[in-house]
């Protein structure tokens, strides 16, 4: 399972204020307790910095490569962004997102071509976010025929199902469990990755739906996570997960999490 | 989802107790305790008691049903034992348990026909405990069909897939859970349920492996599920998980058990 960090965002407050301010020990230490919470890249987000979001990831990028050793997500809306800071970063970078609009997946082009990298591929097109699993399947077929034709391998190629919440559908959390199940099935090599916390908006007790969503997304064979690694409660329920899915040889990953006290029951 | 409360078993040192004292308080009140923490049939099990079960089972059936409105789950090794009992209680009783062994099966032909009721059927035949799915559900099918041709409706019938532990080799969750999924494409109509605690045998913190184990049973199509319903923090994921399944129509009981303050987090 692949967690992605998701946390150096600014959109969060704190965030926000230390990069404002160029506050290397806060960020420095926030991708570092994710790291050693289980992170396997720190993704970067200044999306919400208008006008300076350029400067800003370039600086973000620094301070989180001088902090970690882990590769990085590159987020951002703007592919011009994304393709100066693919440029520069040490390891093979994770690009976040490209998608199955014509408009957005030929923008995105030049990116992913860049240089080697993991494509973080959303299931969407022009008619917006997949409204059934065939929809959604049309849309990964496209992001797989046509990534590849760019030369991306399919185990470098992570689909996003898009979650949606079930307050406005109760059928959104099946939708998104059965996307990735015949993601899975259709496209063998291909990886999904979701973002969890959309399926619990407007319900009260988000953390406690989004914790058990990301397990019945790996029991239909979710391959990666973009969550807050520092939610102890979340990562305890993806090792257990794993453990219980057979992906776990000798139940090894469990019993040193749980010797390490790294298990909330 | 059919909670089967599974606490009132004599091998539990405080229910033996009880039992041999003729204790009526602590039976009912844990009677009382299981309905009101979302027990949909209370299991009554005096199997351990060699020599006494039929006299000590028909006093526990006495003393539940004069303390709860739920059905019972009658649940004994001895067919002369299950056919006493099963003729007394007041309302369908589930009956604990047939299997595909012939020897078994045929034993227990007289339980199941002796009135109206629901039958665990566990998906094991001479050669044990199924080894891959395909065997599970070649007992599956011996169950449906023969169960049905003595005038069990399917939806009677509760199929128990025979979890056995993961400690042991890791893809016995995997194989449950398949079986699961298989029994409700296979055979639609018929029900499905487990006792979960065998999957974590040998191992620690088995309550975490137990409560996440029936999250992945819930994705699979479970519909019951013998347990022991005061583990808050079981029903807790039981209530998240089916909601999350879309079986919880405009999150009502997900909103009405956070309320209530029956959600623990």
């Amino acid at each position: 399972m692949l967690i992605v960090g998701e946390r150096i965002n600014t959109s969060r407050k704190a965030v926000n204020e230390a990069v404002e301010k160029r506050g290397i020990a806060y960020i420095s230490g926030d991708a570092q307790k994710q790291v050693k919470a289980g992170a396997d890249y720190i993704d970067v987000n200044a999306g919400s910095r208008i006008g300076r979001e350029m400067e800003d990831l370039n600086w973000l990028v620094e301070v989180v490569e001088a902090a970690v050793d882990v590769p990085l997500s590159l987020d951002s809306p703007d592919p011009k962004v994304l393709i100066a800071v693919a440029r520069k970063v040490k390891q093979k970078p994770m690009i976040n997102s490209t998608t199955a609009e014509s408009s957005r997946f030929e923008a995105m082009k030049a990116v992913v071509q860049e240089r080697e990298c993991d494509v973080v591929a959303l299931c969407m097109d022009e008619r917006g976010i997949p409204k059934s699993v065939n929809q959604a399947l049309e849309n990964a077929s496209f992001l797989v025929k046509n990534l590849t034709n760019l030369g991306i391998p399919l185990q470098n190629i992570h689909l996003d199902p898009m979650i949606q919440p079930i307050s406005v559908n109760k059928d959104n959390g099946i939708l998104a469990i059965e996307t990735i199940r015949c993601i899975h099935q259709e496209f063998p090599g291909v990886r999904t990755i979701c973002g969890l916390s959309n399926i619990s908006f407007g319900l009260p007790n988000r953390f406690l739906l989004n914790r058990l969503f990301v397990v019945l997304c790996i029991g239909a064979g979710l391959t990666g996570a973009i969550v807050d690694p520092l939610d102890a409660k979340l990562m305890t329920n993806i090792i257990v997960a794993e453990t219980l899915m057979g992906k776990d040889e000798f139940c090894r990953k469990y019993l040193k999490a749980n010797r390490a006290g790294n298990l909330v029951v």
